[in-house]
Order: structure tokens, then sequence, then C-alpha cells
């Protein structure tokens, strides 16, 4: 076993750095865009980190290739286990993959059928629970227990948000003048990981979160200065509904300078930017960092006036095509 | 006026280089993008150079960023025009800009209105003429006289061919391991550009043209051993129904290894293939290589076997959504 060593914020920019010497071969080191003409709509100059293009199509594959790369060969053998139906189950499935191991995925019965597809793909082992949250703990837990696999969870993990943490590793050595980097936040992973490490390599850089009007429990929790969960979300963004945990919310409560909601219109005006001018695919919560930066919340406050060479992270670009152009429609 | 030399095939290495030197400050290095997924579908492996992400939109503007900085001073001062409704024309108008000098673009009264406002967005000024190509050239023929100003054609010169020949440049430097490039052929300046390099750089490599079989008068040319024009063309990729000029189709006669024609049902696959999988917006006529590739007539073809690591020219992403949307369901 692997000794544990306590750390304030479950990762530091030595962690970091250890993942990305561990994933690198295996990673794709994304490439960051920028555009003329959405500049100029921004009034800033804005670098984006495009994680659409990363493995599994999201940046979950460098916390899951970093979890399962970590875990020794006894460990790894008994395989690993989340409840997901998301972009985390799908790249723990192919980092599972790339080292030979299975991986079981507890995914609701009701999850949308090219979720479950990629999962299957790749080649992980699908296992159905009910809908609710408690259905999908109980049924992994059971899995647990039956198969000795090590449970990956989607964010609140030390590996996850130190293989998450690389991205700012690679987008400061890419653009070292930025000066802001706005982060997509759900379960806190993410945000936790590119905050330790550019935090680290610049104490002056600012970190912005931003999530859905409909699904703002990070800003709810920030103003609370405790972990607000909502009983209920409402957004287009699906991949933003995850709550805080122990280990990313106090990245959220000491590091990261504010929280910016968006409405799910602005989320989907900026899709339809991704789309035309910059040519990305992103999925809708992929697209809330570039959202919140032409939002009338962020444009409007003086706080963020002097935010000149903003990074923002494009982290992901699963979506069906149909889905996207309904909601532009709208 | 600057002294004619005679080059064989209209550019070479050398002035490809210099093109360059002449426009790396103004142009994007594009990123080159690849997939697992893709190449499990392809059986081989796919490099993708993304000249959707260009400046403009597409690779047009390397091209116009040469002619129009190749320009003296004089020359510059009375302005550039051309006649074209496409990619051509708000790359010349965007370059014409950032000299800080005239464009004249004539456009044909039928034009779509996305592509005259983007044109204008870029600060050219637009001209429209009857939509006979007779009519096209002789309202640019005016405006030459009253304006004095040079004509720069799409494809069919010197600086425009030298200037698309720099991707072979940045293709060869990202990924020295290509041994076959695949290239959208039209007015086929883009692909003598690419292939004067890319054969210049590496000998062995193939070059092979992509085009849609509804506008194939590359493949008619190349087996008739002279241009062919067709009196109509029937696509979904409208950015590849113009015809070979004295410059480009003697690169096609003796340099082009081959002509990949495919259905218009192909290349709609390809962009969904782009959208999903790869995460690029594309256009019909950028797609018209990943089409190739997958096709049945080069994987069937026993010449192409041994292609293994194959660059895919993705020409550009310049499309209304819901244009590619609506083919898409069709």
């Amino acid at each position: 076993m692997e000794m544990k060593v306590e750390k304030k914020y479950g990762a530091d920019i030595s962690s970091i750095k250890e993942a990305q010497e561990r994933i690198s071969s295996y990673v794709h080191k994304t490439p960051v865009l920028c555009s003329d003409s959405l500049n100029a709509i921004a009034g800033r100059s804005l670098f984006f980190k495009c994680e659409c293009f990363q493995k599994g199509g999201a940046f979950k594959f460098r916390g899951a290739c970093n979890a399962v790369l970590s875990l020794d060969d006894d460990e790894a053998s008994k395989g690993v286990v989340t409840h997901s139906s998301g972009n985390h189950a799908a790249a723990l499935a192919l980092a599972a993959k790339l080292r030979g191991i299975p991986a079981y995925i507890v995914i609701p019965s009701n999850a949308p059928k090219c979720k479950v597809e990629n999962v299957k793909r790749y080649g992980g082992q699908v296992i159905f629970s009910d809908p609710t949250m408690q259905s999908r703990k109980d049924t992994a837990s059971k899995v647990l227990q039956e198969t000795g696999a090590a449970l990956v969870h989607s964010s609140n993990d030390s590996k996850i948000i130190s293989g998450q943490g690389t991205i700012s590793l690679e987008f400061l050595d890419q653009v070292p003048q930025l000066d802001t980097i706005i982060v997509p936040i759900s379960g806190g992973g993410l945000i936790a990981g590119v905050t330790l490490a550019a935090k680290s390599m610049n104490p002056n850089i600012q970190i912005l979160a931003a999530e859905p009007m409909g699904a703002n429990d990070a800003a709810q929790s920030k103003a609370a200065g405790r972990i607000i969960t909502l009983s209920e979300t409402n957004t287009v963004a699906d991949g933003l509904r995850a709550f805080l945990g122990d280990l990313t919310w106090p990245v959220l409560r000491d590091l990261v300078d504010d929280v910016i909601t968006v409405e799910d219109k602005e989320i989907i005006e900026a899709i339809r930017l991704c789309y035309e001018i910059l040519k990305v695919t992103v999925e809708p919560s992929g697209a809330v960092g570039l959202a919140a930066v032409l939002s009338d919340n962020f444009r409007n406050n003086p706080a963020w006036q002097d935010c000149k060479n903003i990074g923002i992270i494009l982290s992901g670009g699963n979506v069906d095509l149909g889905v996207v152009w309904d909601s532009l429609r709208k």
C-alpha cells in the first residue's frame, strides 16, 4: 500500500508534476486556439485550451489516467470502479483499457444511450443501477465488495485533482502572459487541480469558476462559506450538476477568486460562437467559460477590468450534434 | 515592377520558403490533431492539419497574405481586386486590411448573404456583378482599370501557390513520418503549393487529390492529359467547383500521384465524423480528404495499401451550422 500523505488541498504542485510525468506519454498536449474575431467581441485577448481534443473528448482522461497509472500492480489487477454516466466514465474505461485492467462503470438506467455506448466502446463493463444517487452508490459499493476494484471518484480524489492540474502546467507554458483562467466548475476536480498548479506557478494569476445559474451550488457555497448542495438542478450543461467534495471545496473557498454564473441562453450562444468562429465542437458544459467572459456579470464588474489575457478551458466536446442544434434553434 | 522569373510550376521550394518568411508573423501555425477512434475506422494513422483554425477560417489566408505582402508600396497603395464569393474573397480582404490597403471584391449578386457579410466584416469593398463568370470577369476588369488595383486570382497565381505551400513546411515539421498527404482540389492552388513543397522535402511522399464526383474535373483532366472544364457541377462541396489554370494544372499532371473522387454522401459522413469525433467544424469542401481516405475507392486500391501515415488537410471551416445540419439529416 502506498503511504497516504496528508495534503491540505488533496494535491499540490509536486503531485501535479508527478502526474504530468506519469501521464504525458498517454495524453494529448492539447493546442491553444485564438481568434481575433472573438477577442474583438470580448474586448480582451482570449486563449482557448482545447480539452475537447483530449483523448475521450474531455479533460477527464488526464485524471483518470493518473489514477489508473498510480495503482500498484496488485491493486490494478482487480480493476477500477466508478459511478458516472458522463465523461469520467468513458475516460476511466479508456485509461483502464490502456493498462489492460477491468473498469466497472455503474450507470443509471436512464442514462442516454450514446454515453453507455461510449463506455462500452472503450471496453468498460457497464452495470446498471436505478437512477437515484443512493442506488448508484449502493451498486458501486456492491461491485467494490465483489471485485476488490479500486473506487475512482470523478472529482473528489487526489489523483484525479492532480491529473486535471496538468492542464495548467501546459497552459502557462503555452501562454505565459495569462493573467486569468476561467474554469467550468461542477464537482470541482478540474478547478482544484488547475488552481493549485497555476497559483503555485504564478501567485498573481486570477482563477474564476464558471457555472450555470440553474446549478449554481458553487456560487452559493462560496457565498455561504460551506458546501451547499441543491435538491434539483436545471441547466443545458448536463456535465455541471455534480457537487463539491471535501477535497475540492477548500480550494474553491480559499484560492478561487470568484464564481461567475451564466444563463443557459448565454451558454448556447457561446456554443454557437465556438462552432462558427473558433471551429470547435464543444459540449454545453465546455462552453460555460466563454459564456462567462461574454456575460454582463463579468463585463460590468470593475473587479475584472484588468483581466487582459484570459485563458478559457474548453473542457469537453462530447455531444450529439442533434441535441446542440435543437438547443440553438430554441 | 518586379522582374518575372519563369518557374516551371509557378512556384518552387525557394518561393515557398520566402512566403513562409513573409507571412509567418501574420498566419496561425495550425495544429495537427489525431484520433485513435478515427485511426481505427480508417485502418491507418491519420494526421489532420487543421486549416479551419487559420485566420479567416481557411487556408486561403496564407496565399492572400503572401500576395498582398509581396506588392511593393506603389502597387499596394492602389489596392487589390478579385472575383470570388468564397474563402479567398474574405482572406484577401483580411490581408489587405492588415496592410491598410483597399480590397475590391467582385461578388455575384446571388452569393449567400453570410459570405458577403464575411467580406464586409474584414473591410472589403463589395462590388456586385451578374452571376455569370463572364460578368464577374468583366466587372473585375472594370475595377482594375478604374483603380489600378492588382488582380489576385484565387488559385492560378504564383504568390498564392507559394503561400498555400507553406502548409507543407509546417506539416512535415510537425509530422516527419508522413508518407502521404491528401488534399482537396478545386482551382489547384492549394495542392500545387502543398505538392511542390512536400515533394521537394521528401521525393517519396505520395500526394493524392480529393474531389467530389459531382465536380470531378481534376480526375477527368488527369485522365485526359489536358485541362477539362465542366459545363455544370453538382456537389455539396461548394468550394470545390473552380477549374484548373495554366500554373496549377502542370503540377497535377506531373507530380500529383492520383485523384480520388467521392460521393456527396461520403463527404457528409466525413463532416459528421469531424464534428463528433475530432470535435472540429469543417465545411463540406474541407471534409473531402477524410471522405477520400474512408472511401472504397481508396481502401480497395492496392496502390495505396502502403499508405500508413496519412496527412489530411482540413482546408476550411466556414459554414452555417444550419446548412450542415440540414445536409446531415438528408
